[in-house]
């Protein structure tokens, strides 16, 4: 116990004032500490608080040359002094934190995505608070809603459903947004960095096709996002464009991005009786569930049946077969959204630039000529 | 626009007042909102502010009828209300946020943990504010200063090193915290919540000696971290007690945690010549890791050596072979987590119980008898 910060420590000597000599000792709860002000700090550093100031935000540390910064870090710590971003937050109404909504963190795709946000906002001294919404809109709006009352300075959203109120409430407010991975119909002043969807299906069409397949099904991750839509969209036009016959037998629509959703849907595939030989599923998720629905029925990837997925998240090239995907620009991404939110909060009456990232296609050992 | 929200407007007549006829009308910046306040809800409801006030918070919804909660949550919808929970935090030094600290958000045993603090704090009001530390100290650091200038209530740290300067710091000052899925040598009134690692590694050896294996080695995790010493420290006690010989030569710690450093420790263990049938590593990087070496080398898992992981991460059962790996609680883990960092907060005064998870063997593809 710090004796000094505890006035009324018995082995303190006490000053005779309010308190009689009977009265007891007040006990210091767990939760005391002694407040340390910024002038504490100056003070012992001996500079000005003002300095201080400067050194402990992120965008001023540089006018104070490198060895008063680190005297006052040393005093900060050696003092306990945490500086109040809350009253800060709410004189400059900044918190320098970023809200984050994610629909699924268990989601592969997702992490190396969050690390390029991370690192691109803390490199200008901001902060990203993430938060799950299992895809559901109720959930996303409580999140926004309580993120909102932190005083998030903005958002970035994976979560964007193709017709999505929360979305029209954000520009409404002129809240700054920007969607990632997915985008919404009409986005207004919300700026979207996402892939090239229907780029990537077309790479993977076109690789079956060379393979030698012509009976090619799709199962598609939901329509009402866009990831889904313009991968549906871009699985028909890249067939037409290679001049292969679409069959609405051969297209199953997935409930979830999820394995098991795409192990249903290829379920559904094999039931329909209607031959093929590969199919492009909607994303690696999607894919692996595939698998799943194959080795139940006793059949062989890419033996029998070739898959392709999207995304390559990460562990994908050590499944059994490892599977050719789409490879999406995760963490580029994620550095892209993080700039694009911060170059709206600095420019709040600009609008910014939408950013549509190239995929690749990464060949490996799921897909094959049709036997 | 909402010309109501504009009072300058030129569409709106404007009153006579310190405006002369020919000053320019004043230009509304977009970030400028109307400021909407809890009188201005409660007054569209008909109800006193401080029902508005119940509803909009957790813990106190449940004392406000069904019917009237929706009504207040409606209008704050409609009327675009943010509570300020800022200037509630500094009135109550709370800001119901609680800082999540994890190594590194790539590492797939970690997203079924935090879906599990996310969940046990949300059902409590509280919001996670997640962060990466990529295991390096100074970062970690850095973002526990941020967080604590935030307010954050308490943490939840998964970047524990068993020598912590930053956890005696939290320690000292008496911070809320739980250490998760790692500990620190002396805890005090840190709280942990962490797996039996030496009982999940002796299910490991009693399952490949079972199997016939007499010369197992291990490539161990990092030994600064609770997980690599004591999984270590759990080899050799498993192996005594099954009377196998441990050889120094069959024993390689990683550098880190992470396939790239177990790809490495396999290479060292196959140059050193010696022969083994059989290898318990610190984790699941670590054995898709030692996979890669075995590739590299032209040898067979399990043919021509056993492996064994140690976390049964998410799709390790879809790799080639499926992992045999000891299962942890990871979900089960974080609602612990959570529920013990928001007892903590609300009684200051106490220190809480330790946890300790009982892990289970998942026998896989990747354990067979030597040959």
């Amino acid at each position: 116990m710090d004796l000094k910060k505890n006035r009324n420590h018995p082995l303190l000597p006490q000053k005779q004032g309010a308190l009689s000599p009977g009265t007891a000792v007040s006990i210091v709860a767990p939760m005391a500490r002694a407040k340390v002000t910024i002038h504490d700090v100056a003070n012992a550093v001996g500079v000005h608080p003002s300095t201080v100031s400067r050194v402990l935000n992120a965008n001023t540390r540089h006018m104070v040359t490198a060895a008063i910064a680190q005297r006052v870090m040393e005093a900060t710590r050696a003092l306990g002094y945490h500086p109040n971003a809350l009253a800060h937050s709410l004189r400059t109404r900044r918190s320098n934190t970023i809200g984050v909504l994610i629909p699924d963190i268990t989601n592969p795709v997702f992490p190396p995505i969050l690390r390029g946000i991370e690192d691109g906002l803390a490199a200008a001294g901001y902060t990203a608070m993430i938060a799950n919404t299992d895809g559901a809109a109720d959930r996303a709006n409580l999140i926004l809603e309580g993120m909102l009352a932190r005083r998030v300075d903005g958002f970035i959203l994976a979560t964007a459903q193709r017709k999505d109120p929360s979305i029209d409430r954000c520009v409404a407010e002129d809240i700054p947004l920007v969607l990632i991975n997915r985008t919404t119909k009409s986005t207004g002043r919300a700026i979207s960095v996402i892939t090239d969807d229907a780029a990537g299906i077309a790479l993977t069409v076109a690789h079956l096709a060379g393979l030698g397949h012509k009976r090619i099904a799709h199962i598609a991750g939901p329509l009402q996002l866009s990831t889904g839509y313009e991968r549906h969209r871009g699985f028909i036009a890249a067939m037409d464009s290679v001049g292969l016959e679409r069959q609405p037998a051969l297209i199953v629509v997935a409930e979830a991005f999820s394995e098991h959703a795409g192990e249903r849907a290829m379920l559904t595939l094999l039931d329909r009786g209607k031959k093929f030989t590969a199919v492009v599923t909607g994303n690696d998720l999607l894919a692996l569930g595939a698998y799943d629905a194959l080795n139940a029925r006793g059949l062989r990837c890419p033996q029998d049946i070739s898959i392709t997925g999207f995304n390559d998240m990460p562990f994908v090239d050590k499944v059994s077969p490892p599977l050719t995907t789409v490879r999406i620009q995760h963490y580029e991404m994620g550095m892209r959204a993080a700039a694009a939110v911060l170059e709206r909060i600095k420019e709040p009456g600009t609008r910014g630039v939408d950013v549509r990232l190239e995929p690749a296609l990464v060949v490996r050992g799921s897909t094959a000529r049709p036997a």
